[in-house]
């Protein structure tokens, strides 16, 4: 249990961290939940910043503690941002999180995904088609091709997610974070299973999209593990918290963002997880 | 009352099969509201995803059980993307629905209302002034040009836009909804005046849009009419039961999302509409 | 006190003539927070209307009784859409509101607000340190170049921001509000420091992004000295009252957009403020 209670320790220290020092994360984001990813980010105690320009966002790559890339609704001129946002990242050793949505659809979307690989993003979040579909176009875990995606739902479960995951993981140096009814966080020699959250949250758009900005936050305070770790951890107790008030989605929204903000260090180190080899 | 009998046993099927299967509605629609249009199409039970790209939206055209256009805020690029996607869904048999929002503003908003003639939406909605300059921008109805618009506003009652919904129903071979304090929404044969909703739909900026949304997500599940009237139906439930609820309009906004999510078949269907012949 | 009761029946009546005519405003904004900023400015009674192509912007510059115009998020081709509304508002003599937010960032933002310098906009709304560095940006006040800007936060204090504010509002002729624990609006001869809000207001995205859309609103009624003080009045009167019912961020948003519809015109003209010389 040495393990669990050294992440307990990081969770806790990211928490705080974010709280006292109010960490900026600057993001390029997909416009349906663009407002819900900062008001997510700053509901844990971050700041938010959202651009499109390329030199826009390798301005924000260099000035803002970490980043996100959510390649939700893309514009031709993305073909500029992106990569020169993610490339500035890299070279930088700045810590990054990408979410592969609607990884498949569209030749642009595509082509960015195949130039990550390269910039290795430190965490990937994503749904279990999602990831699976990232390590197919990355030729990892010898899974070819993509398949098995359907717009921004996911198709397999997170279980079944588990080997592209610690593959991915593998190859970036970073973590992987696979969302579902348990969410699964690796850093490709462990894994843990996080327990919370609620069906709410397959209910309004958004709940990945935010929580990745959320972990860009937590990745500016610790490593990418922990900041998976982290943000998972908050959205898993705030999430059952906001159930327990609600019983439907757009109020259950409006309470989770609120159990985002009033969620203290000790109880999000606490939320229950399972720490098993990969 | 055959009729109407029947329309309500269709209605209580478009909301049974949505909500048991989840179809995926795609979407190109406007950034002012493409959140709220998300979160509807999935407090009704479908599934959402919103592109801009052209092969994206030709993509989500023929993977998507229908669709939703809806010429907002238009960028240059949208030029190529929705006469592509519209094309594809026309000649795939599709059912897509279109907002003529803001029509009559910008040479791109009129040139890609004028193509859309050709490419036959299965339902039409918007306010009725909206409605009126459609009608006159096709030739039809007798009206010849756009008038009485102001910017996304509606100027004229609803019952004004009788005929003009009815030329277009026809034209079409779909359905037409026009929104205003009673609803009217036609197939070109006959029109029910839909009743509910509250005056705080006026006080929040999307009720239009994501009702359009939600439309698409009921073709999914029926004819075109039958999902026209089925979303009429339950915003009208939904809006007077939210507004019986709060005392203001974004209160009223989570409750009404909340109601979308609540109301039942039965009382979907049941929901008071009265038919008259065109 | 003669002066603070004029401006005083000022804000009532623009109060008042808001909530009984309507009025629209259009904007250019950005995609954050681009929901709230319509909500919000259908709250205080007006209209709202957005767009990104040229000449629906020129056109809005023309149809709408004022403007609002944010660089938030800005995409390539606002190149051309945005100086060409500044342009058509400048040249009607139609009041127009400029957020210039995230000044500093990227090499568009910073020609299109060097080019608003002989646009002069209506009324500014910016925190501290972006009003500083507008005017640094635009050689006025003895400040020369951009400086202790950090994507979208203040990092300087309101009061150090006073006769940067004076400087800019006595350049257009018109009004500079800077938006912090207490807000000061100023026409360049008179300031007003105005008393209310919430710490709240921080913690949510689109606080500033939706009074100077309100402002907007507010503008198409009144002087732009003011439409700021109104603006700002209700903003603090509305913030205060939702401070007062919630104890977190999102239903804090809520109740906040709720009291803006409620605020009646005599408790926002009686909002605190003091006036002092500049």
């Amino acid at each position: 249990m040495s393990l669990k209670k050294d992440l307990q320790t990081g969770i806790l220290h990211a928490v705080e961290t974010v709280k006292q020092t109010n960490p900026m994360a600057g993001s390029v984001t997909n416009t349906v939940t663009i407002n819900f990813v900062a008001n997510a980010q700053l509901a844990v105690g971050g700041s938010a910043a959202m651009v499109y320009m390329p030199d826009e966002a390798q301005f924000l790559a260099q000035a803002a503690g970490a980043a996100y890339i959510n390649v939700g609704t893309l514009e031709p001129f993305y073909e500029k941002t992106l990569p020169a946002m993610a490339k500035t990242l890299h070279h930088s050793g700045k810590p990054w999180v990408l979410d592969p949505v609607a990884i498949g659809i569209g030749d642009l979307r595509t082509r960015l995904l195949q130039d990550f690989k390269f910039y290795k993003p430190s965490i990937i979040r994503g749904n279990a088609s999602e990831i699976i579909a990232l390590a197919g176009l990355w030729g990892l875990a010898g899974i070819t091709g993509i398949s098995n995606v359907r717009g921004v739902d996911s198709r397999d479960a997170v279980t079944a997610a588990r080997d592209a995951a610690a593959a991915l993981a593998q190859w970036t140096g970073g973590a992987v974070a696979v969302s579902g009814k348990q969410d699964l966080v690796t850093n490709g020699s462990v894994a843990a299973f996080c327990h919370g959250g609620s069906h709410f949250m397959e209910k309004i758009t958004g709940s990945g999209c935010s929580l990745g900005g959320v972990m860009a936050v937590y990745a500016t305070a610790s490593s990418a593990f922990i900041a998976a770790l982290t943000g998972t951890a908050v959205y898993n107790l705030a999430g059952r918290r906001a159930a327990e008030k609600t019983d439907a989605p757009a109020s259950f929204q409006v309470c989770f963002l609120d159990e985002l903000y009033k969620a203290n260090p000790k109880e999000i180190a606490d939320n229950p997880f399972d720490i098993v080899e990969v």
